[in-house]
């Protein structure tokens, strides 16, 4: 029973009220604000990234923290050749397994005994589980509850590459619990985790490119540490969106973990390739879309939409409008967006779609993705793991 | 059925997995991140605005749109005198309807053919439904979905005095579109919406008392020339935590539409009352918190807790840490934020209460109300309305 039907005994979606369409409408009447998705630039985006992989001999995790989707993640192991994915909580891992997916990396520590609980009860589901560890305290921890119910957890050495947030900092200390991990009952060593996150964004493929071979060199080290230990590591997982590229060439890394080039966003969308080109303009397809609606007109040279701070998150600035450069989102607030509309283009109920700043928390403040084709409803899946924080 | 159940199978809510806490749960196991609310200051906050309510013959619509909870609506009826509510979307209005909430208002416009359908049959559940008006267009449209179901609309034509987005700016406006309303079937003239939302947030008393004034003196020759022509106002509404005071004693307003007042918030909270003191240090009580854990700490100036964009909005700046003043929250990412922790005062688990910068976008991220009093959950409530944005 959801928190919806406890207060009203509704157990039908109604299109419009908890649900912004059915298969089979028409585009038009799609209710907003919500996320469209442009299944055709999506399955491209998928399909595009999963031939890339294969042809560099790279395993493809898929962020699944970015779309929180089972239905996305499916799509991208049957187009994409995605052999599983990483997500950021337990209970996102846990909406993954019971939807199906095989390989959970929970790409980030888990430290509360409740949630170590029921990380280590997970693998019973059928699905093979990997956590990141950065601390030797949290072995035992990991370790007494996988053996409590008698499954194994695998663990990454999480490096801290360049974010500055979790993660050893040295090869003696990925060394150092290597060695109690394969020591502890219930758990396996598998290898490193090394996402160099803070360098994703930045504008120039050179300076990417620079801050991502600080990153090989100490996975590099990493490896030969404990190599020279003998102990072997199987997985050395990372990449994103700006930087798979340099990974995948690296010698080093054999998975890759991206996540927004399916979706696309603003801030992504500006950096560039190597030829100083957009990755919005070529290398990746806008899938995904705010679609809006003007809900008011008073004021001639403003268009006043129903997508505000509700509809997305502003961390990484305003959303672009799609296909338009007549009109501007300026503003953003609780329920409204400002658009400029200075030729006076707009009119009351005319839809824009808006490119979000930042797909990852704009996807976790909506329930559904309405996927369209040919200005057709044909699907409409759940974000899945909406709100699946803990 | 909710997403969730669709995928899994899952009917139970699940502590840890899809929500934080069971009543009678001690406070240091409810799971993080989440929402919390100080029962107790929230209880305070409530009685206190409906008191200054009553005792300047106000009424009370508190804004829905800000917590999105049946439960909390509730509370401010109970303890508050609140008369109903107000919030700006048909399906946030649909929840309070069906969750026992007898006037509700709109207060914003509805243009999509779909949503006024929803609008005029939603008076057949047994409220008073009440909505904004600022296009002429907008009459006929609500007038001919009330007539086909045979209910009866109130409208509230709304002035804009200061935001610059919805809202019409002439008297003459006003009057024009009164007299359409009066003249539509189905259609009620009920008075004026006039909230001055850019001025709530200005630090200093005068500045915001400055601006008011402007605001006020617009309502009044608004008023004025209804009278004109022989056109009454019944209800004059607006005013919210950083103006109340001013609508209550402007002469001409009959309704406040306040909010975070029963929550409060990093951004609100650091305006200056009138005697210079921010009005988080005595005229409110911050009463909504995100609890969060720490989840690594491998460097030793710095704390990673588990509350990042995905359990707030940071449209308005980073959150605080309730009653520290050793640590700092520094940086926010999708999973993580970082905290300054000079002295080391942190460690692994440990837990914190945030004041997050701007409560309605954040409470819209959570699926639900934590309610703690004397160190225990009391009250576990969804957050009805949440993603409720058509």
């Amino acid at each position: 029973m959801s928190a919806f039907e406890t207060m009203t005994g509704n157990t039908e979606f109604e299109v419009g009220f908890n649900i912004p369409a059915k298969p089979g409408m028409n585009e038009q009447d799609i209710q907003t604000p919500c996320l469209v998705l442009d299944l055709d630039a999506l399955e491209r985006n998928i399909k595009k990234m999963g031939d890339y992989a294969k042809d560099h001999g790279m395993r493809h995790r898929v962020h699944g923290k970015m779309h929180k989707s089972v239905d996305v993640a499916k799509l991208q192991e049957k187009l994409g050749g995605a052999i599983g994915v990483c997500c950021q909580k337990v209970s996102e891992a846990e909406v993954f397994v019971r939807g199906g997916i095989k390989d959970v990396l929970v790409s980030n520590q888990v430290r509360d005994p409740a949630k170590i609980d029921r990380l280590a009860r997970l693998p019973k589901l059928g699905s093979r589980i990997l956590v990141c560890v950065d601390d030797a305290e949290n072995v035992d921890d990991l370790s007494a509850a996988a053996q409590q119910h008698d499954t194994t957890i695998e663990c990454l050495i999480e490096i801290d590459c360049g974010a500055g947030r979790c993660g050893v900092s040295s090869t003696q200390d990925v060394v150092n619990i290597a060695r109690l991990i394969e020591a502890a009952p219930g758990l396996k060593f598998t290898g490193i985790q090394a996402y160099q996150g803070a360098m994703q964004h930045l504008d120039k493929y050179e300076d990417r490119e620079a801050k991502l071979q600080v990153a090989i060199d100490m996975v590099k080290d990493a490896v030969r540490g404990l190599e020279a230990q003998g102990i072997s590591c199987e997985l050395v997982s990372g990449g994103g969106t700006g930087s798979y590229y340099f990974e995948s060439n690296s010698g080093v890394y054999n998975e890759l973990q991206c996540g927004s080039y399916a979706f696309m966003d603003a801030d992504y969308g500006r950096i560039l390739d190597k030829d100083g080109k957009r990755i919005d303009q070529g290398e990746w397809e806008n899938a995904l879309f705010i679609l809006t609606s003007v809900m008011s007109h008073a004021k001639t040279d403003k268009a006043i939409v129903d997508a505000g701070l509700k509809a997305q998150s502003v961390d990484s600035g305003l959303p672009f409008i799609y296909g338009r450069d007549d009109v501007e989102y300026i503003k953003c607030s609780d329920e409204h967006g400002v658009v400029q509309d200075d030729n006076g283009a707009l009119k009351v109920n005319d839809k824009l779609k808006l490119v979000p700043g930042h797909c990852d928390p704009t996807c976790n403040v909506h329930d559904w993705y309405v996927g369209v084709r040919n200005g057709k409803v044909e699907s409409v899946w759940p974000v899945s793991a909406r709100g699946m924080a803990y």
